[in-house]
């Protein structure tokens, strides 16, 4: 018997106890999301009951079991994992497509008259269990939301994380949490509340100048946040506070309380209050706590855009941190450069070597997410990563793609780089090419204050979409101060709604990040991090521009120059001119050399 | 007393007389819309009672009355007129801007408890209406639809418009009805519906391969059309069908009935029928005659979307059209430049010249919209129109816009140029050239088949806002096929919303006309028609590219040929070449010459 039906065994009999449990509760439909209270992009081991319970280990997808039926839902990047894992396991992959239903449409399609769907409210959007139950409602079925049929299932569930939580200091951590609370406060004002209730981490960090462990890349720690007219509430278990922070928040008239009790806390909120929470980031299990006469004033954490701005000061710790992820770049391309063709690399050897670099650099935290080192056919898939089990040897010819980044004190990286491997051919130098076009245009570009950032897409992709191509992922994500890799409010993607909250407003950052992918082939992605900074105030309104933050040579071999335009290749030597002047302090000997070589005018 | 005092105590008059009619019905505030039953943007004389009651003669405008105010809300462009018009007459001028709330809202806001707000529900659509009603709804007032004061109220009320129909034939009409009718009951069966209701004069029009000239610029004919499972009716005063065009719709099973009988029509709809209409296009007082147990179905009328993909037999004749149309304006253009220094020219006689030359081209109906032809200061008004009273002489330097178009048989034409009188300054010939590089940019794209049109703005936008430059109205609205010269349903503006049904198909024609206003100063606009087309099947998904349509030189005396790029001049030269191949065989004499010499390569 191998590993494999091994756990399909272990997965047909949790199957078999949960639709048990269903049968004894009268619950029809069971959905699990990947899902935690915080609406979280990634999960503690804890809320990680969707692959223990379906043997399917990707980071998102969505089970619903029935007594006849049991299927997991995925995206394309987890098609081949997801096909593999739930082979012989009783569990269909579904496979998710863009613009088809998911599975909460799925649910309320299949819903008889008088079936009861459960899913645990503690880890469903407040927003989604409207939906579904508006849609069970019309079919005369019912949604549940109070049971957790994991907490009787589950043996052996992880405990909750425990790392312990520090502060973000100065200089690096500009603005005083007592400040934050007072912008807070004032927005609260204007929007006509009085109360605001906080579940998603990266908010909750910013907002107290704090920071954990609890999950992988980002710098946050399970708890929440709930804030009246007179008193500041965080909810984080005690063990994780040492006496002297304990001291210091106190201090400030932050009333700590144990990360268990919000249940208790939002009964209390008084029925008068007038609460601002937002739908889509928490969680209909918490709300449920609070009065019915308690009223919601919905709308984006205040906050979710205060952090999106980042001030003149974050912005300089943010250029330094630039500076030494750069500086740790030129150090691996240096070492990758000389090590191939010469001795053994794999997609594995890269993320060791990268991640050594960046961590003898000043400030280092950890990795801002796992690194994709994917080399011809496996950069042609996005989401791409190198296990023990299964990874390339980089030789040969062809592209190699690398996306990485780290979390610095004074910021957060996220970069990606083409690496001609021998002889690239002319087509991969084109895939190149024209993705370069796409990252300048946008570079380059300037656009009004307040556009929503989804219309700022075609500018990236025009030069790509004129020959045929296009790619599936968005252009560009908001990116955190020493914080998530992915935050919004801002996106630029065609296919994201712009809706009012997408504005872009000074000092927000985001992504620029076109690629061409072939399946089997190879991908090209090319990526910087940009700021937006004002660009002066004409008779005609206010306009912003790109400064682009990312600091590392884009290796011109992958480039096909003679395409370039003029205005792309003064851009281009442009930047490598500043990246070289910026960097060659931080640098000596190969990586300095390399630096220079890599750099060179076109 | 001069005129407009005397105007002013007529207009007085009338706001007391509507005042005791509302005194005497329960009614707080009246509001009159720019409007009539088929939402059209030209209103025939008897839906002109804004006007009538304000003495405000601009063609858009709202105006509210109530016991101790009056006012007429109007965009900027109007609001010159509206100060000059209102001033003594008691009325006072709101000024609508972009995101600032409208009359609607303003009446909402103001709105008592108990008090009643009355509309003629006529003339407001249903979408509109519901929005109202519940706004007033939640301040505890109410909506009254169900009366006209107007009818009482004005003494000479213009009749409904008598103007004869008459078929749009072949060759040019290149699908027959019966086909359109097939393949609307087709879009019927898929949405779930079995009925159908059309106000929309082009959608009529369009349908029934009819046209008529009730309006101004638009071939249309006020009517209305009821499709049923075994029927289909249309609406149209009996003495504009001739007897032979009567047999004809009468013997492909089209009933006519007369225009003021569709309420009891409405009222016949049998109680099981599911009924699709768009609620941004029919008006509440309309469907309030329906069975309230007739079930809607709502959405997109099917036809907006037919008549939006002109066919290919459709394009070949606006082909056609285009070069009557640039032939034209050559012959215009060629006299303009003799006359010029030569003889007095006016603003109006420009539009006399033009409309002179375009008559004399096969195919010529009408003018598709009143032309603007504005000389330094007033082409800085985007909507100016010169008048008898009030114009300009081109005379001295500067720039002069013209915008102007033609209803052909064959296709509908809209082409704004930009004229150099004497010596243009840099910073106008600056302004030409972005807005130039604009109309190059998006010419030359391609694109998803499907994109939502407001995402593909900022590809014209880029180079303008490169520079801090803006314009206030869009890039691009659709264009009927000698139709109306505004039609949806996409749009080129990035301050539309993205909505599912302004996805860019096949076929549909739209305007690029990027703009740079510089007001008291001068204005730039450059316009080309495009047509969407099939730009192949790649492994990454289906594209469109954009033919341009439009057929005349773009003065290059007015650009900076040399802050060109070599891709914008290899376009323009391009295009020149085009334009002098295609109208060459139709010019001789001085035209030819004209266009031989403003077609040069740069």
């Amino acid at each position: 018997m191998n590993t494999q039906s091994k756990t399909n065994g272990v997965v047909a009999q949790r199957l078999a106890q949960a639709r048990a449990l269903m049968s004894r509760e009268g619950i029809d439909a069971w959905l699990v999301p990947s899902a935690d209270p915080h609406l979280s992009e990634y999960l503690p081991g804890y809320w990680q009951g969707r692959q223990w319970l379906s043997g399917f280990h990707g980071s998102v997808g969505t089970l619903i079991v029935t007594q006849d039926f049991a299927g997991v839902w995925a995206d394309s990047r987890y098609w081949e994992q997801a096909t593999k894992e739930l082979s012989g396991s009783g569990i269909e992959l579904v496979k998710l497509q863009p613009g088809q239903p998911g599975p909460l449409e799925w649910l309320a399609e299949q819903a008889k008259a008088d079936s009861v769907v459960a899913v645990d409210g503690a880890v469903l959007a407040v927003a989604s269990s409207r939906t579904l139950a508006s849609n069970l409602y019309a079919k005369g079925a019912r949604l549940r939301t109070d049971l957790d049929p994991l907490t009787e299932l589950w043996d052996g569930r992880p405990t909750l994380p425990t790392q312990a939580i520090y502060e973000h200091v100065a200089p690096q951590a500009t603005q005083l949490r007592s400040d934050k609370l007072t912008r807070l406060r004032g927005v609260l004002a204007e929007r006509g509340a009085d109360w605001h209730f906080l579940a998603t981490l990266d908010d909750i960090g910013w907002l107290f100048n704090l920071r954990g462990e609890d999950v992988s890349y980002n710098p946050v720690f399970i708890s929440f946040a709930l804030i009246g007219p007179d008193s500041v509430s965080l909810f984080v278990a005690s063990e994780k506070v040492n006496p002297a922070l304990r001291k210091t928040l106190e201090s400030e008239g932050i009333t700590l309380r144990e990360y268990t009790s919000i249940g208790a806390a939002l009964r209390e909120v008084p029925r008068e209050a007038r609460l601002l929470v937002d739908p889509a980031r928490v969680t209909c299990g918490l709300l449920d706590y609070l009065d019915s006469e308690v009223t919601l004033v919905e709308g984006l954490n205040p906050t979710t855009l205060f952090k999106s701005q980042k001030s003149a000061a974050d912005t300089a710790h943010i250029r330094q941190a630039m500076e030494q992820d750069g500086a740790a770049l030129c150090e691996f391309f240096a070492w990758l450069e000389s090590a191939l063709g010469h001795e053994p690399v794999s997609e594995l050897t890269i993320d060791e070597k990268l991640s050594a670099a960046r961590a003898k650099r000043p400030g280092y935290v950890s990795q801002s997410f796992a690194t994709i080192a994917g080399f011809n056919g496996n950069g042609a898939m996005p989401h791409y990563r190198a296990t023990q089990e299964e990874h390339s040897q980089i030789e040969g010819d062809g592209l190699l793609l690398i996306d990485s980044g780290g979390q610095y004190l004074g910021g957060t990286t996220d970069i990606t780089r083409m690496v001609p491997v021998g002889t690239p051919t002319a087509e991969q130098k084109r895939d190149c090419t024209r993705v370069l076009k796409g990252v300048i245009a946008l570079s380059r570009a300037h656009f009004p204050r307040g556009i929503l950032s989804p219309l700022l897409d075609a500018i990236a992709r025009a030069p790509i979409w004129a020959e045929g191509v296009n790619y599936g992922h968005g252009t560009g994500h908001g990116v955190g101060y020493f914080l998530n890799v992915h935050e919004g409010p801002q996106v630029i993607a065609y296919q994201a709604p712009a809706t009012p909250q997408t504005a872009m407003q000074p000092g927000m950052i985001t992504s620029i990040e076109p690629g061409t992918y072939r399946p089997g082939q190879w991908g090209v992605r090319i990526e910087n991090l940009v700021i937006n900074q004002e660009a002066g105030k004409t008779e005609f309104g206010e306009f912003l521009k790109l400064e682009t933050l990312t600091l590392c040579p884009i290796d011109t071999r992958c480039i096909e120059v003679s395409v370039l335009t003029q205005e792309e290749r003064d851009w281009l030597n442009a930047y490598h001119a500043e990246v070289k002047a910026r960097l060659s302090p931080l640098l000596e000997g190969a990586p300095l050399a390399w630096l220079n070589t890599r750099t060179a005018a076109v």
